[in-house]
């Protein structure tokens, strides 16, 4: 007889993890639909794969689910170094309260999506000369990450007569729990450790910069609700200290994103309810403690990696040695998250599907790879997927951040892949 | 009294693994020279940083010193992938005997640096129909990588009229050990599979394709000469074998490359000699039961890899907890294997120094991070490097293979490299 223990471990076993439900594209007809329409029309739309497909409605849709979540009031902005797509930008930029910017390119494709330069951002470790007297003439607010930085703005300022605005990055003093990516805490190059700060308020008050909040964020691509709002209360606990410093009102405090998404089996979406929830105490505090600042949520990936899919069509199936090899015209090139090769210590599956077969019979064991010539071109390892014949279109869900920006577009002198937003 | 066993073990604390010395490029007065220019001189040339810059007399040192150590009548194909600037291929276009495209658009930059059609050769496992028909217009040697490509041929060829030289890419049944990746043994999307070949043989004879010999490649970035040598013989059995079955005469053997560059502390340079040593065997055993075929060696990283550096500008110093950051204008979007995300599962430092202070005073425990607002953006991470200060240039060795095309330049809308051969 087996003890109960051994029957969960056998269970275990026979269930693996599995992706969390992909529920925002409708499937008719065993056709995904993206843009109200069938995958493969899409495709003929487009003339030719790969493609970026990220839709509108997605989009909307989830700021707006984002706002039921959230209090009034909580400002939201979008990160577009998720996706700058300048279409998604404008998209973007007329539904969050405002645009967060990593670089003076960013900064020119905020401006041209229509986006309010009050309600621009700019942050960065290493901001040129260029860039900074870009952001002054903008008018936008610079988020001070060095001492060199307020010297620099000073002379750029008075050379050139535009006022400064900004607010101080602070590298907190805590780290962001269980993150993806840790951004504060420890020694860092984001930002100004916060035992620095009051010196540097002190220096942005001679240099006669206009002070107008904080900056803070521990970290990215984090699940756990919990984590994220210990970051928030304490990053509130801290910029009230450092307010005590500061040469101005702090009119606005941005805590940071930290918003994860599901990519990998046994993940789940991020529960919101109890992030609102402490947003909305955090608020009553502000209007107390600081006066009335706007607090700021600033997110990307959470804001358009759900709402995109990277489509590439199959070129060749091949058996080798008895595994299944569909064989693509996408891969690493386009899509270096999904093959592994940024920033995951180990490589995981993201969700894929065969688009246009969403109801032919499933084959396991199934890896789709790319057409470059090295190991490293995996879309997708040993899968369970819908048997797929050459031409047969692979989607790779949850595309929509850090997709082909952050890819090695000419690796193999390949052709782009297209973007579309429908 | 301690043992000699502890003595040793104290020794090694106090010398860590050190990284190859790295000659190439010349220091005259505390400046590194490039192209025989100081290095600030060059980014003035330049007029802008970051670039990526290869030296034209490194590029012919390394092909000269290669042939001296291979015998006689070994071809040496340039793997283009590893750097397809097309002002680089033009000049290794005149060096080595042939080279090897990974794409229709690698097979155009070759055509346009003056390559001979005859002695290019194209490789990849997804080829599309597109690139097969460009190959065949082009008269150049394919790669066949699935009894799909024979059909596709084979139609294509009648089609238009245009002869197929084919030869075919095995996917060999042992693997090439101690590689830095992996690219043949056991499952494989690259190549057919060995026992395979056979069938696959009989219907490029049915189909009258032009054949003409076998391509074997076992894995890249080696660094152990007996590990090369054993991958070399026996792909060459396998060779001898799988001509049995072969509808014509082999006239050419790819044996593939595999040769590594030292890029991490603590590897050596290859040593060449046993591997010429093996090759003039196998070249007077292809003499006697091959029938004079000529055996290729293909290499990409290994000519290139270390004749090219990547530079960039100290934009900021920071001292965080104690922790020195040197900020600069340069980073992941151009060096993508620089900052340990292209493959590699623990990330370990190029190396690096300070190319206008190569005599100033070293400092231990200084990090160089890029301008992205991410923690992946790290080029050197605690290293002994030159005391630095803002305008002065980091230079990244070992660059001049997987440089810039492999980056996810878009990445944060920055500035693109510049590239010079010099």
């Amino acid at each position: 007889m087996q003890s109960p223990d051994k029957e969960a471990v056998k269970e275990t076993v026979r269930q693996p993890p599995q992706h969390a439900p992909l529920v925002q594209f409708p499937v008719v007809a065993g056709q995904l639909q993206i843009g109200g329409q069938p995958l493969t029309r899409l495709a003929d739309r487009i003339g030719r794969t790969p493609f970026y497909a990220y839709g509108r409605e997605q989009l909307s849709a989830r700021v707006k689910s984002l706002r039921e979540a959230l209090p009034a009031g909580i400002e939201l902005h979008y990160a577009m170094k998720a996706n700058p797509m300048p279409a998604v930008v404008g998209h973007m930029a007329r539904l969050v309260d405002g645009i967060d910017v990593a670089s003076g390119g960013e900064l020119q494709v905020a401006l041209d999506a229509g986006a309010d330069p009050r309600e621009i951002s700019f942050a960065g470790p290493g901001k040129s000369e260029l860039e900074l007297r870009q952001a002054l003439a903008a008018g936008i607010l610079i988020n001070i990450e060095s001492f060199r930085e307020v010297t620099l703005l000073a002379r750029l300022s008075a050379e050139t007569g535009y006022a400064a605005r900004v607010a101080v990055r602070v590298n907190p003093d805590f780290e962001l729990k269980s993150s993806g990516m840790k951004m504060g805490g420890g020694p860092k190059q984001f930002g100004v450790d916060a035992e620095q700060v009051p010196d540097l308020l002190a220096q942005i008050g001679q240099a006669g910069l206009g002070f107008e909040g904080f900056h803070l964020f521990a970290g990215s691509q984090n699940l756990r609700p919990e984590a994220i709002i210990e970051a928030q209360q304490k990053s509130f606990e801290l910029a009230l200290r450092l307010a005590e410093s500061a040469p101005a009102p702090v009119r606005t405090l941005n805590l940071g994103g930290g918003f994860g998404i599901p990519y990998f089996p046994g993940e789940q979406r991020l529960d919101l309810a109890p992030i609102g929830q402490n947003l909305a105490a955090l608020q009553a505090r502000a209007k107390q403690e600081l006066g009335g600042t706007r607090l700021v949520i600033e997110l990307g990936r959470y804001l358009v990696g759900e709402a995109g899919v990277y489509v590439c069509r199959v070129v060749d199936r091949k058996v080798s040695r008895g595994q299944v090899y569909l064989v693509t015209d996408g891969g690493l090139h386009h899509h270096l998250a999904a093959s592994g090769n940024f920033g995951q210590v180990i490589r995981k599956n993201y969700p894929l599907a065969i688009g246009n077969r969403m109801d032919a019979e499933m084959e396991p064991g199934v890896s789709v790879v790319g057409p470059l010539c090295t190991p490293l071109d995996l879309l997708g390892e040993r899968m369970s997927l819908p048997h797929a014949e050459p031409g047969d279109l692979v989607v790779v869900f949850q595309s929509g951040a850090y997709g082909v920006s952050a890819s090695p577009q000419n690796f193999l002198s390949h052709p782009a892949a297209a973007e579309v937003l429908v």
